[in-house]
């Protein structure tokens, strides 16, 4: 069994402690949040121990890895102190959101084999996948374009925004991670124009967006659109189209089942979708820890690591910069 | 130019008069009907001449087929009065209400070679008849099972069932045939209930039902479930399912366009179906009079003729018996 | 917390302790199987202990429940065990192959208030579940027709044929259960045809069926249709749909993932469905158990009993009758 | 009767011949076409004359209206004749391939009130339309973002190419128009990708794109983005995608009929795609004749006229610009 303790415990540090527990080969360690009330909470339903700091956890010898799900500013110093503690670390994304921080940390670590994964769950939703393998086996010929639309079902509270360090940095970032899992490359040109539909006075007063537009390219001309908006009105929206040289395949919502109402003005009408992401991408969210646990069991390196979490934050850097001089950003003109 | 003329100038006859109008190689030729003025505003729109009887039509050298769109009780009438004209005809379903009537007409026109057509519009049908052409490519199997949905929008008018004959040599006259064309067999045992469930009152007096439900076997053992409901409250349903050993093929229901909606509470929502049959089947409309018309232009035998109105027909005794009785009816049981 | 013992070892036998298991208000608390080593894997996989026999099972106080999954001539057998211990029971489908057997056991436990629940999963499936609750919220009007289509992805072996009882009393059994529970009435009339379409020689050699259609009647005239092949194809086909006086709701199948396929020679090619019950009807056993847990802690009659399961049986004889004697059976007329 | 001459004799211009031929309160006047056997096939076809010359129809007195489906450089002359003969113009897209001969035909015709129709089809596409009424309806609240989806099924000639103009002013124009049809109000702004990822070589040579993406926002932030390519794989995809404050609503690809087939290996299995804009927008192309006789009979503006050509053709010129600049370009940079 492999034991890993998870930090922070919040909606999504509560979930993956739950799918840790019933992992058939994992179990969960340990708990800790910064909230102390909330790690005993957590720590009571699966019937662990809390942490009193994060050093008991990263100390802890009976502690094989670790899950990061703490606050967004917490992830590079745990990160680093999990690689110095040679715990295998999966950790939420982003890794920060200044890319000089992500940059620090990488050095810091440089040269340690620890495994580190990062938390962009929805390279391991089965329909996504299933699509890009499709892809990888030929079946719609060469790639040439990939459309990713993301919206989430409606907008976050006012505290959420106040940290979330921007949308391309906090919602926009899965899905630069995405396209470049889609892409099976490298995008070298960024074009973003963002706006302020939803609710203008709020995101003027953030400086924020709530709906966006991207385009980028690869180096050799493969081309992907990505969609965001914050409020989708009717549900969360996740899809990804992939076009290629003899076909096309597509990864499209999910409904909790299959009924479908005909009526005098309407027909074949569906379910609402799931909704949120912790519905939405349950299976994804299994099987990104048991990615992580077969990663551990066999020494292997994560199938998304560090350094996908520093390019997908350039991403977002490119965006905000071709918003800010109107105008198509090159990669290498970052970080 | 195969020139046609059009007995009968109600609904059905003017779609017909104006699809034969528009075939690049049939014209309308004239027209009739037993209310002179609905003739004289047929022929006007077209600008043809109204007879002012059957004979005249009958008697023209210059016309070469007729289509009979008029009532029920003449359509055995006029059949005779083609063939003696030698005039191949399309004739609205069914030959007559009453079997021993039909029979009489199949003994009047014996030994004729003069093409006879059965206005089963649905085996005309592109995507009925695409499930059917994928069954016999082999590309289910053996056939196995056959289900056909057969559903009305509405009720029809009082005055409407009064001449109507029942349930089944009206409406599901239609189900009976194209149960033999995609079984691509003669059923030999029909059992049949029908109920009063939508005017209870109106059926009990007219000793007419609404709904109904069917099973016939062919004498290989495929079996064939129809379903009929003279109100579906959705729309117009039309359906046909085939199964077969290795596969299954579907011909479902048609919209005016593809729009789909998403809301809060419900998602892909599509369009009422096409409602009613005019719009529904019209490419079936069309393709049956094109059919006609190449069957009279190559002196080959229509593809649907007098027999397969006559076999349908006896399938609707056949049920009628099945109810009457309480069990599996024998077709050659019945006339 | 509930603790449920499970009869039976064989593939649902576990999937029924994996899911009690993983409950969170109930737990496995031992194991028996007729083949001790069976009993003795599933038994080390949970950390439970396996019973010498079912009287170990019966008369051990600390354990609250029972789940009966063992071969079906002695589930009546374990029902009588169950009741006289007291301890509540969640039997598979049927209770037993012989309707007499049924009714002695019906005898045998008359006056117990142990609770019973027959294995009728697809009751709790997401989608039929809420296509039912859409029908009693008045979405469809009046319910006039049911059409229930089950189909199996492939044949199963001999073996399995030589002990399952006929398609009736294996296979249709669960969609008698499911008509009743669409039709929210009980049938008073059945016919059926049963034929020999996949392996006609194993067929007639063991005198059953492998493909049928089936009529039945409420006493006010509600409609239901069930079809059955042994061979789908296409995978395990799992449909409901109910017509009412103003709409319809269809109960669809489900795919593992949405991933649509465009080429040169099809669009919107979607994936095989899930295949086969223990994947389709995940959901369904586990909403199954937790209902069972529920009646259990709020002593509450369970949703489906033992009166169920003895109705479904009455049913299949019917349909059996209705096949010997060609007609249509009165349920009257049955046991 | 409505009496159009038609000028241009290839497919379009044929299509075009039959639909006015076929309308119920117009006729075909006379045809024209450089290459005179092609113009008198047309016109045998329909028993009515070919023109010499093009001043033969604009100095016909019987000839009430022109549409113009010539040679793309002709369009502009021929727009010039027919406002100075005062015979309404339905003149296929583009206007011209230059911005500065349009802006001069712009000049020569002012003032004139000769109703001039812009062949924008899909505009009048039954379904397009629907979504853009259900918007324009509130049913999704305010638009904030808009997706078309355009793409061709196979590469046309080298032929083709030579004379069309480029991509955007070929193909693009009509999702241009689309998108300013669909927004309900004028983009300010466009950034655009255009890559050779098809035929690298040919569009190398002729300096052109097979592929392209763009972005546009309108002044209050609505955001648009338009995909393209010349090669779809599986047929002539064009869709349409709207997205409000409180829901969606998309415009779906059509098929000749709704079978669908199921087999071991893929479930759902549509038809190809109705290919290629002949038959995709057959019901577009009859409607867009209809409004142009109605506005003719009524004496009304065109619902989509010159400067909605002329704008289109700015959003081209943006692109371009927009690609050789790699930024974001201001409409108001343009012409």
């Amino acid at each position: 069994m492999t034991r890993i303790a998870v930090l922070g415990c919040g909606r999504i540090g509560q979930m993956h402690a739950t799918i840790i527990a019933g992992h058939p080969r994992a179990s969960l360690a340990a708990v800790y949040d910064v909230h102390a009330p909330s790690a005993q909470k957590a720590a009571d339903a699966h019937g662990v121990s809390a942490a009193g700091n994060p050093g008991e956890i990263f100390n802890d010898g009976d502690i094989n890895a670790v899950l990061i799900a703490t606050a967004t500013e917490t992830h590079a110093d745990y990160i680093e102190m999990a690689v110095a503690a040679g715990k295998p670390v999966l950790c939420e994304k982003p890794i920060d959101l200044s890319l000089d921080r992500v940059n620090r940390c990488a050095e810091a670590i440089k040269g340690s084999d620890v495994p580190i994964q990062l938390g962009f769950n929805r390279r391991f939703d089965p329909g996504h996948r299933a699509a890009r393998d499709a892809m990888r086996a030929g079946d719609i010929g060469d790639l040439h374009q990939v459309i990713i639309t993301s919206r989430d079902p409606e907008m976050p509270p006012r505290s959420y925004y106040e940290v979330a360090g921007g949308l391309f940095r906090d919602m926009t970032i899965h899905d630069f991670d995405l396209a470049r899992f889609m892409l099976d490359d490298e995008p070298v040109e960024v074009v973003a124009v963002g706006d302020r539909l939803i609710d203008p006075a709020l995101m003027n007063e953030l400086d924020d967006h709530d709906s966006a537009m991207i385009i980028m390219r690869t180096a050799d001309g493969k081309q992907c659109h990505i969609n965001n908006s914050r409020t989708a009105g009717y549900g969360y929206d996740q899809r990804v189209e992939l076009l290629g040289r003899d076909g096309m395949v597509q990864s499209d919502n999910r409904k909790p089942h299959e009924i479908k109402r005909f009526s005098k003005t309407a027909t074949e009408v569906a379910e609402p979708y799931l909704n949120f992401f912790i519905e939405r991408y349950h299976e994804a969210f299994m099987a990104e820890i048991a990615a992580f646990v077969d990663a551990i069991e066999t020494d292997a390196a994560p199938e998304v690591g560090f350094e996908d979490g520093r390019k997908a934050l350039i991403l977002a850097e490119a965006a905000y910069r071709s918003i800010a001089e109107k105008r198509i950003v090159r990669i290498d003109e970052i970080g």
